[in-house]
């Protein structure tokens, strides 16, 4: 097999692609490869999910090129892909969108990584950063515990939506590896847990608890937690992941999957609780019963995404806990009613 | 939602679509539906896998309708899909075919499957049969002891072809629990053991220890085992994977995934020296390297595919063991340089 000499691939003057990158994950990578001193960052997007405000912050940097494509279009992928040196992939749609449209979500998660890959096989790109995700462990009764990297992947007592999103985040992954042991691309997949900082937008299923928290909040109405807020969520800030991608584009490591998530997980009271005090609110959280219409990522305990492999492998680990992270994030949203004097520092 | 009444098509005077039907299972299949009194049996296939002599036995029943088309255009299935009561689904490409070209396979397996419920859904089909698979439950050192239908999904240690083809399976099934949800087509999935019977052809990884075992043994060869030959394969007849399907079309249930497994598992070099015996030989196998150019379908240890919920749910139990099912395979085959006294009909 023709496998590039080494996997690592420096940020420092390294041209880099970034497939779905008018995101909340996408601009904030290429902020920090722009910082790191990267010669070039093409973003690519459809700007079906993806907005010109996410990354309207980065304009003015010449280094930064962005360009309109279709993941589902292999033609602008290989339109851009060309002189790069590693492509960090985050086009996907997430289990919302797979419940409206079970149809263009396999589409753009599946043949769209495919599309992916074909690009940077054919443009010899150095390496793939595939953004997987925690999804990859499934969802519903099974979902307890520690989750390692080699956990199965559950689906008992979930809804299809979630299912499929899962299973279309395996089937990314071993593409990758198929594409690794056939035609040597280097790869690592990163199975982020939830999302969550600055640019937040409202796809995300997990994360809408702390927007609409803060929306409710903000409006003067207490936040609304569904049952009684014992489930675990397990978040990471989008400056981790940044840094996570960028660690592992740098690092030497290939062929691997690693959990991407914060210091420690929540449970959904907990975080809106949280979310209520920062926002300089003393409202207690109302519960009230799931709407049945919504897709809900249901678990059968707690659990936690284990990130021990991440640091062994590329040198990671999460700064961010989720004070800080929800503190940044509203004052990025702007505090509220209450005002800056709200935000907590500690 | 406008569920039908009721999820149970009667085979007697039903009108059948059998999707992939020139095929080891799609002919046993529409054999025992003639047999059983259907009014209208119709196989599409695009004869890319599937072959004429599969159903040659069949020429002459004028209740049989045999068309030529492609899983992946919906078209195709939409002139072939009106008028009938129940579809029955089988076209799918197999983990071999998924190494050499996963995006085929992904498109067959996954696009595929969304054609053909878009077409249920369009012409009013009360009930669709899903061919599912044990690969419902991955490979690698996760799969051992008893397989139920909430055992996870496991790819740790399988390769990647295999853990597609698992995943191809799920969102079948998940994309047809999708349509139940939302559309209200009935549908059940059969997750099928290892099929291996008459007109077995040389596709399927594991049926391959049977034929292959078989080809050498005719040609006064040992037959090969890899390793020490103690890994697990559980089989089943494909006539009792037909009587499956029929059970399946005409039982009232709904929404659930089934596991279809003949009666019990067996070990890689039982299974050799059983072909070897029935084929008349006494050569004792030869056990050998694994091929690494070949996909292999691991595990973790003994395993079984437990196949009870089948026979609660639509009263159907395997009845053909692995002695009777090979001796009738060998028979189709033609015994070889022994002669058909080597036959056991015990």
């Amino acid at each position: 097999m023709p496998y590039a000499k080494s996997a690592a691939v420096p940020i420092r003057d390294g041209r880099f692609l970034i497939v779905g990158g008018a995101s909340l994950v996408g601009s904030a990578s290429a902020e920090l490869m722009l910082r790191e001193g990267a010669r070039e960052v093409t973003i690519i997007d459809s700007f079906y999910q993806g907005s010109r405000e996410a990354i309207a912050h980065l304009a003015g940097d010449e280094r930064l090129k962005v360009v309109e494509g279709d993941v589902l279009r292999l033609p602008h992928l290989l339109a851009a892909v060309g002189g790069v040196d590693a492509v960090l992939h985050l086009a996907a749609v997430m289990s919302l969108t797979m419940d409206r449209d079970p149809w263009l979500g396999l589409s753009v998660n599946i043949l769209g990584t495919q599309n992916v890959i074909e690009a940077c096989c054919a443009a010899g790109v150095r390496k793939l950063v595939l953004a997987s995700s925690t999804a990859a462990y499934g969802y519903g009764t099974g979902i307890v515990g520690d989750l390692v990297e080699g956990t199965p992947f559950h689906s008992a007592g979930a809804p299809p939506a979630a299912v499929l999103y899962g299973a279309s985040k395996i089937v990314g992954e071993q593409l990758c590896r198929d594409a690794y042991l056939k035609r040597g691309l280097h790869y690592l997949a990163l199975r982020y847990a939830t999302v969550y900082g600055e640019r937040q937008h409202y796809r995300a299923a997990n994360a809408l608890y702390i927007v609409e928290s803060h929306d409710r909040v903000r409006r003067g109405l207490p936040a609304q937690v569904i049952g009684d807020g014992a489930e675990t969520k397990h978040f990471v800030h989008v400056s981790d992941v940044a840094r996570a991608n960028l660690a592992a584009l740098s690092a030497d490591a290939t062929d691997a999957a690693l959990n991407i998530s914060g210091p420690a997980p929540i449970t959904t009271l907990e975080l809106v609780r949280l979310v209520t005090e920062l926002a300089g609110s003393s409202l207690d959280p109302e519960h009230i019963a799931p709407d049945p219409r919504k897709v809900r990522l249901t678990s059968g305990g707690p659990w936690r995404l284990d990130h021990a492999a991440a640091e062994r492998i590329i040198g990671w680990r999460p700064e961010v806990g989720m004070r800080e992270g929800i503190r940044r994030l509203l004052a990025w949203r702007g505090v509220g009613p209450s005002g800056s004097d709200a935000i907590d520092t500690a």
